[in-house]
């Protein structure tokens, strides 16, 4: 279905109802924004197969996935609700009154996490359930106070309508504020940057392309009053195999990223775009078994044309540069709007020489870069940009050996893995799903997991205030029953 | 004593050997770094006479004034000391295994706050010394682990020189890596620029003017790679006077506003710049008793001819705006260098009609606007800018009957007050000495408390480590003995 392009007009009368929404939204207990999410879920699972056919159609993912995605949204919806229903994330720290201080009495001062006020998500094309409409951005904002306008993304702008309707009934049954949650459609960067530029935007959230990120990004800066903008953007999450353990696991290593390369065609933030290992046999039998798999993996309908072609054309690009060698590619040659699998290899000289080749290519491709020793591998991750991951695939003992490794990695990525891939990404408190830039713009913050809900707060303190007028998170007989830091000690009192 | 700005050779010396610094100190323990920051508390104290008789040449700061800002100083340091030792900062986030999950296993994450790496601190013009090279931004980043250069403010570079060598001596004592801490000088813009666009600075921390700290956060996200900036820089701080309360008190808020007006010549970010009353017979003997307590006081010296040549420009060019009425002046002329006493009156028609009435006077100055009614008092507020504070004066039966000037308030401002005045930061864990634009650039986090370290530091997790490999806070078996929030409990486990 062809969705009309939302006009400036329409732009603002969202933002001036998002406003209205906000100023009783702000107010509404954790328990009632609690039902509201839950009934978010309960409503997106209602949609039932009409959401999957529809999904299915504008994505060309399968089924399977699709139905996975389905239930990591409803499931962090109502992780959100249970966050929020129990209350205490909102970091209620409270300093009491001492008035026979000297030289000067102390006055009673107690703070807490406050939204920020309306916040514009952007449609993610490569998760149309889990990072669009009703997308863990979504939840958090929904979460945390702020009313959201969700700018859908064209290449599944069908999927997207359906959850806007699911949300719009939850909103009804819940009795939360008319246009707590609105939703756009726009096919053309001006609706993007209209959202962006109006004075009642408070927040931004985005995952997407690095070019799309960084003008989102720079827009927000540029306005009178600067906004934050939490974009995920790019990342190639290095993965680097120590040569003792690859020697003896070349076999289960090469099973294990074959998967991970080549799991929902390559399209993921997390997938592993580059292997770090020293060059010897182990790497030699790894490459070959690697190989093998790649060749026998088959290429997979990409999320959208504009996917396909990007992906052929990085690739191309890239095979096109200096000491770049293919070393497996699918078996079988794909359609126009497939990915095909490929592995190619460089060594860590012409890699350093060479700052394309850092760059992301979207899709079932890995670079793998052939280092000298482990020192030169050192130098390649030093050199490298940000990025929402690092993994490490060797033994403890290994690993305790090149611990600096370790060290330096840490410095570039949100998240360390050890024997693991970075696809598959929890959604639990522990979760940071974020990193330096590029790989978000502000490494400060979680786009999964609980505290993905810190992007849209800010705190606020409230002096003096009689008991009456704190908000009940702050009152002295913590009605609540939440955590609080109360005179430098956390209590549930 | 005249001290040489720092080249592009020593900006670009200095981030390299705090890069190098900080692949160490970033591994230092909580209980070490306390030291450290104890440390520093000490040296400043030892400092004596001397830093006090310098900041005061330097600042035309009274004595008592600059003794007070050391207490504060040595203050912070052993706050932030006392928060690291303890440990449980770090906001440590621990999700068990769960192998037997279905359909896919569960893999045991951990993650807590890391440094974010070199910080640029600016000192401050008005805090010579807690907001100056010992200050809230260094102590903070120091304790959070990132090793810190300050560029000196040109108008008080001794008293920064002889705190830097205390800070050194800490380093030395306490066997820190050395350059975890330097010290430039920098009176051209170019110093400045420079320290914010080397790839190695990873975060700043600013209070000083709109101009400048706009300048330094446009330069930061200009960057190849744009990096935080916190820069706290202008704030009116309204306080709001309800009409009853204000018939009944007009005396005792009139002394304790004109007392909060005149505090340190005005130089206070969070000096009341605007009043916002309701027009009648109480704001009438308001007025009039403020305009006594206005002509007695005496004008001051201020900080530099700098700023007095800004303080007198600005009141001469607020005074000659439409519907501008002097109130009441200082009795006493005052010299070219200092700032006098100043209170003006303008309707609230005029005042909505002219931004420029809204912008900062820094010095001891305030504008009173005149409301028809409390409807029109609230729509001065929707249209104000973000501020550090917002104060209700008032009984609390009048402001629970005006609940919607808080609730509209609260989106203005980082901190509420209720019957006191915006001056007077309390350093602890409740405080929040921030807010909307452009009272900072990041209205998520403050400058002022123990939350001041959130600034500089970023989420980590920790995917399938085996425990010899994670962090001592994140061991299975807490070591540290810190609060975690474990498989979605806070415990001290």
């Amino acid at each position: 279905m062809d969705h009309k392009d939302a006009s400036l007009q329409e732009v603002n009368a969202a933002l001036q109802a998002a406003q209205v929404a906000y100023l009783s939204y702000k107010n509404i207990s954790g328990k009632k924004k609690a039902e509201f999410l839950n009934a978010i879920a309960d409503e997106i699972e209602a949609l039932g197969a009409d959401l999957i056919t529809t999904a299915m159609r504008e994505t060309n993912l399968p089924e399977a996935r699709i139905i996975g995605e389905r239930g990591r949204t409803t499931g962090h919806c109502r992780m959100f609700a249970k966050l929020v229903e129990e209350g205490s994330w909102v970091e209620a720290r409270i300093d009491t009154a001492q008035p026979d201080r000297q030289p000067l009495p102390k006055p009673d001062i107690r703070k807490m996490s406050a939204p920020l006020g309306p916040v514009i998500v952007f449609g993610a094309a490569n998760f149309p359930l889990a990072y669009s409409t009703a997308g863990g951005d979504t939840a958090s904002a929904l979460a945390a106070g702020c009313p959201v306008i969700v700018k859908a993304h064209p290449a599944h702008a069908d999927t997207s309508e359906l959850v806007a309707r699911a949300i719009q009934k939850a909103i009804e049954k819940t009795g939360m504020p008319q246009n707590v949650f609105q939703h756009l459609h726009g096919k053309s960067f001006e609706v993007g940057q209209a959202l962006i530029k109006h004075p009642l935007t408070k927040a931004v959230g985005f995952t997407g392309s690095l070019v799309g990120g960084k003008a989102l990004f720079d827009a927000a800066n540029q306005r009178p009053e600067p906004i934050p903008v939490f974009a995920e953007m790019s990342s190639i999450n290095p993965v680097i195999l120590l040569p003792e353990s690859l020697e003896k696991d070349f076999e289960k290593t090469a099973l294990m990223l074959a998967s991970s390369i080549t799991v929902g065609v390559g399209q993921f933030c997390t997938n592993p775009g580059l292997i770090l290992a020293v060059d010897g046999n182990g790497l030699k039998n790894f490459i070959a078994k690697l190989g093998e798999e790649i060749k026998k993996a088959l290429p997979g309908t990409m999320l959208h044309h504009g996917i396909a072609d990007n992906y052929h054309r990085r690739v191309a690009q890239t095979l096109a540069q200096q000491g770049i060698k293919i070393e497996s590619e699918s078996g079988q040659k794909g359609e126009n709007n497939q990915g095909q699998p490929l592995i190619a290899s460089v060594s860590a000289q012409d890699f350093l020489k060479n700052h394309l080749l850092a760059e992301e290519v979207f899709g079932p491709f890995s670079l793998i870069v052939k280092c000298k020793d482990v020192t030169e591998l050192n130098t390649v991750i030093i050199h490298g940009h940000g990025q929402l991951t690092s993994s490490i695939i060797g033994s403890e003992e290994e690993i305790s050996t090149h611990k600096n490794l370790l060290n330096v990695l840490v410095e570039k990525a949100g998240r360390l893995i050890i024997n693991g891939v970075p696809t598959g990404v929890e959604v639990c408190p522990s979760m940071n799903h974020g990193g330096p830039f590029p790989a978000t713009t502000d490494s400060r913050f979680t786009a999964v997991g609980t505290d993905a809900i810190k992007r849209f707060v800010r705190p606020v303190s409230f002096q003096n205030f009689p008991d009456t007028l704190l908000p009940d998170e702050l009152k002295e007989s913590n009605p609540l029953n939440i955590w609080r830091y109360r005179n430098s000690e956390w209590m549930k009192k």
